[in-house]
């Protein structure tokens, strides 16, 4: 299979570098309010690392002829229903919301760069997994969560909600952007090839199945019920 | 003149780092209301480029056999009473206030820098003189304040307002943590002998002269009366 041609490439980077972005505003403001100044400046240091990742990403859209501003603007707003949707009503809901919401966009963007040139993939790879927040922060809510069953089973709601909320997003993505749906769908192919008998690749449900049980996961390594 | 004991000196290491913490917050939250995706990512980079030559700051901290989070304990929540006190009512006011409130505190801690151990004086320096938020938005406010002769004086006027607040927090800072006040004295004592006739070093009044002379120039840059 050819690699997807650069326009596509650029679009998903560009999602990638705006859902970065967006997480780098949500993660500082969790910080200024954290409970304490140790967490405060842990949040920091994650915010900061994240848009230093958010570089390499725009770096990586002008090596292909793109422009690292004008690349984020098909994707501006784009998080602002989902955010008015789910307000936090407490510090853990918003560090949930963080766990849950760039679990999501991440595994969707991870899912699309399969369909990318090698290069290009590497750099989304490299960017969404490598030390993110959501590593570092699952071991403090799982903590949380088993000390506090009342806490944990609100959380527990609190992420169907958030998921829900986040494959409405992934949806909405899917009928606007062709050009990210192509992607998905010349990733699924070698997937699917070896992966036997889902559903067919690149419709959105086979996206959404995919979506929800790397949510699952992720819950599970929380000790939530997903 | 010996150097400062490594206790003073973890003392103001202290309060660059929450300064700039302080600041990544505030910076991080104007960038999630900029006008533009251009000015969100801009400032965005400021605020992560801010906490990485924090990072260097804390590295000195423990050079000197401070703890990175303690270190920062005295100072946390300094700058409440400020940002109560001086609410933005518009994006433009918000970018001035990081502008004039983070000047203070930089040349305030500048100037306490003198007293230091030389590599700690160069930590930072270089921290708060090198590519500063400041120094970055300058252009852009006074560019809108050359267009718009309304805001331009409302500016001004909030301009006022803001170092008044700011030079309180100086004055508290200065009362409550005497380390900080050694070092001040420490380091203006060479200033003074070559500087002439200005009031007595390290008192309130000197610092407050120094630091209100440095603001006045910092307006003008901006086209705006201090």
């Amino acid at each position: 299979m050819p690699p997807a041609d650069h326009t596509d490439a650029v679009e998903l980077l560009g999602l990638v570098a705006y859902t970065e972005l967006a997480s780098f505003g949500r993660l500082a403001g969790d910080a200024a309010h954290a409970p304490t100044l140790r967490q405060r400046q842990a949040l920091s240091r994650l915010a900061a690392a994240m848009l230093d990742r958010q570089e390499r990403v725009l770096v990586r859209v002008e090596e292909l002829g793109g422009d690292p501003a004008d690349c984020m603007t098909p994707f501006d707003g784009l998080f602002d229903d989902f955010d008015a949707r789910t307000k936090p009503s407490t510090w853990w809901e918003g560090i949930l919301k963080g766990y849950v919401g760039q679990g999501v966009a991440d595994d969707f963007c991870l899912l699309a760069a399969q369909g990318l040139d090698e290069r290009s993939r590497d750099v989304v790879v490299e960017a969404l997994t490598h030390d993110t927040p959501s590593q570092r922060y699952a071991p403090v809510i799982a903590e949380v969560a088993a000390e506090d069953p009342v806490l944990a089973s609100r959380l527990a709601l609190w992420g169907r909600r958030l998921v829900g909320e986040a494959l409405g997003v992934v949806g909405d993505v899917l009928s606007r952007r062709p050009a990210l749906a192509r992607l998905v769908a010349a990733g699924a192919e070698p997937v699917a090839a070896g992966g036997g008998s889902g559903p067919a690749p690149a419709t959105q449900s086979w996206v959404f199945a995919r979506l929800t049980a790397e949510h699952s996961r992720r819950m599970d390594r929380l000790g939530l019920a997903a």
